[in-house]
């Protein structure tokens, strides 16, 4: 079975409003419904599960009830926790609970605040899953890539060319990536919340999808305002 | 004696328009004028040098006396090289032609196509490249960063706390700059773009001052519609 992992836990503190970025608002929707569509657009896609702090639980099924009434079956909220990983613990137990358990059960995760995935990606990411296992999706670094490990003077510059940006969706095999995570220290899994990182580190190979600059992950004011213009430019639309 | 080099000399091919980037208009004045008029503010800059490609000459030298007509005197226009570093190289022999030699002179360089660089992080260049030779405009990378040996598998994802954007101003001890340089292959010279780069290779160290998520180089038509954006928001008058 193929999953789909909204992570909306978010209460988006950085962007200095009373709404955490997944639930503004861009052209009359709400920015979790971009990417909630294009999951559910997936036809492979068995179910999406979406994790939200406890205040935003109503709302979200609420959204869900209003904009995709013929897809709200196909659509589970579960309770996010304090961070990243809990979040994604919390949609994989919850997943655990009606999967029929293939080994090759695949869980597509993805940020909420980044609305505009495409249905190629999505589609990318479960095949990518289903032969190697781990997937991430990247674009190539724009800026140079800068190391410090003071944060006074350079440590080192990495070849460009070697290097991306990390977006998502990241994708797994569920068992694959339960098993690694139960590998981890108390202390691991505080740091490590990017969790194609703990398969890097664990040796597992992760393989990559190609990405888009327009992928880009709300954190800021500024962030919003290019997604508003994305969407006035109707790349929201583009397949 | 204190130069800026303010780096015009590419063609912006990647914005599919037949206007290079930094000549863009954004509400009635081109891309370049927004970094120039800051770098004429610091009042320790005693010249500008802008390298531009050779069918923009005139058109630069107009743009500066529409302008700027009062500062027109503090700006040079040279003739840009093929690439990056060639365009550094001809802005450095124009201005050994006028500099007194002190070892401590500086050339502080920047991109034309970064229009919100503020004048704080011009006096920081100037101050950090006076005291320690070479400086890197910098802000803490906001995506995870993924290294790929192969493009097609994650080789490392390094940690993300070290993990910085390299943006500009860049600035150096022109005469440190000028050995460095001297030391390089051809091919290492076709290959290192990022004079920091050569710097760090070199083991000459590189302070770090810090860049702004706003200070974003115009690359793609999206990056056109943020600056847009920016400009329409103010940013451009912040200090």
């Amino acid at each position: 079975m193929i999953f789909g992992a909204i992570l909306a836990g978010g209460v988006g503190s950085r962007m200095g409003e009373d709404i955490p970025k997944q639930f503004l608002d861009i052209e009359g929707k709400p920015v979790i419904l971009y990417s909630l569509e294009k999951f559910l657009q997936s036809p492979r896609m068995d179910l999406v599960f979406i994790g939200v702090s406890e205040p935003w639980l109503d709302y979200t099924r609420e959204l869900v009830q209003k904009y995709l009434p013929e897809n709200a079956h196909r659509v589970h909220i579960v309770l996010g926790g304090s961070g990243r990983n809990d979040t994604l613990q919390n949609i994989i137990a919850a997943i655990d609970k009606v999967r029929t358990g293939d080994p090759k059960d695949i869980i597509v995760t993805h940020d909420a605040a980044r609305p505009f995935v495409k249905l190629r990606m999505i589609e990318e990411n479960i095949d990518a899953a289903l032969q190697c296992g781990a997937v991430n999706t990247v674009c190539p670094a724009i800026d140079t890539i800068v190391m410090s490990q003071d944060g006074v003077t350079i440590s080192d510059i990495p070849n460009k060319l070697l290097m991306y940006y990390g977006h998502s969706p990241q994708s797994f095999q569920i068992d694959l990536l339960k098993r690694l995570y139960s590998t981890l220290t108390q202390e691991e899994k505080d740091i490590l919340t990017d969790a194609c990182k703990i398969c890097s580190l664990r040796g597992q190979e992760v393989a990559l999808v190609k990405s888009e600059y327009t992928n880009l992950k709300i954190t800021t004011p500024g962030d919003y305002l290019i997604a508003k213009a994305y969407v006035a430019a109707g790349i929201h639309l583009q397949e």
